[in-house]
């Protein structure tokens, strides 16, 4: 199965930063979640509406934790801790592609036998954003693959010379936040990364 | 049409205090509204499944802004300016019940357009929580009821003896905040207001 490129907004940037980084970047990525927990919906709703008319495909947007957003633009929703679990949003809504954030084994289990379609597991390596908490590693990676069917994406401070041990990790695909967001070009980032692919 | 009586929370009260007021208020309201802008999903689904748990009927049930929650706990929702559009909402969850909070005639109307089974509008009398800005006042509810053929809601600083004007203002119910949440006893005002009905 061909390996994915999600990338994942900071919830630090205006709408038209994030839009700005998106349209130049959509070619390079298989997935770009809006991670916007201070966004109200009605923002969201006009982010999206932004993304889409720059041309950022549909296909690769995920909404992060609003199903109802998801769903009325028909994009995909990636559910944390602190959503909707995966079986409550599954079972209302079975068309629905659902990706969970998981941090163990339980976790990920949990999310596949909800029905998750994929699920995303970190942070893997040290990074700015969890400063303080010890990273997971590559092996306890490993084992989570080992652990569920679904595909998993690895996150947390991955940097294109991480990718090799990510996919020898077994993961299906890497997430990246401010790597690609932050990063002072972020077209020239996703490329880097593109090329370990 | 028999005349609807609306509580909502406020924000600032824990689940256990809502449900604990909510468990004994039921009888005595049409609707009980969990507007709860700082709780995740998660924590709203919770305070849905103690609210059932304690025997609050889910026909009563109606959650504030967020449409996923309402739609898997099959409950009502109440959509708000910062909110998805009730167009939207309708157009892809047509058997959901929604309502909508206005402040003119021209947001009452585009909640009608959009295919909002009632509004709620307000504040028409002085209220501590908009201190600063002056009630919209009787009239002006008057002139939003004539304005638009949906149900229309009376909110703010209602008291019980202003009722009756509120009906003489053709509002099809009222709607209370802290009059009932924030009362040293939530029972006895729900009955004080009933008893104007």
């Amino acid at each position: 199965m061909k390996k994915q490129f999600h990338v994942i907004s900071t919830g630090r940037q205006s709408t038209e930063q994030v839009v700005a980084i998106a349209s130049q970047i959509h070619p390079y990525v298989d997935a770009i979640h809006l991670r916007e927990k201070t966004k109200t919906a009605k923002e969201l709703a006009e982010m999206m509406e932004e993304l889409l008319f720059h041309g950022v495909p549909k296909e690769k947007l995920v909404v992060n934790d609003r199903v109802d957003v998801a769903i009325v633009y028909g994009v995909k929703v990636q559910l944390a801790f602190h959503s909707l679990s995966v079986r409550q949003v599954k079972e209302c809504f079975p068309s629905l592609s659902v990706g969970c954030s998981v941090h163990s084994q339980d976790e990920a289990k949990e999310a596949e036998d909800g029905g998750a379609d994929y699920c995303i597991y970190g942070h893997v390596f040290p990074t700015a954003s969890k400063r303080g908490v010890p990273p997971r590693g590559i092996e306890a990676l490993a084992q989570i693959v080992g652990a569920v069917r679904i595909p998993v994406i690895a996150i947390g401070g991955i940097q294109p010379h991480h990718v090799p041990s990510v996919w020898e990790a077994g993961a299906a695909g890497i997430a990246v936040m401010s790597g690609v967001f932050c990063a002072e070009d972020p077209l020239r980032e996703v490329k880097r990364y593109r090329q370990m692919f």
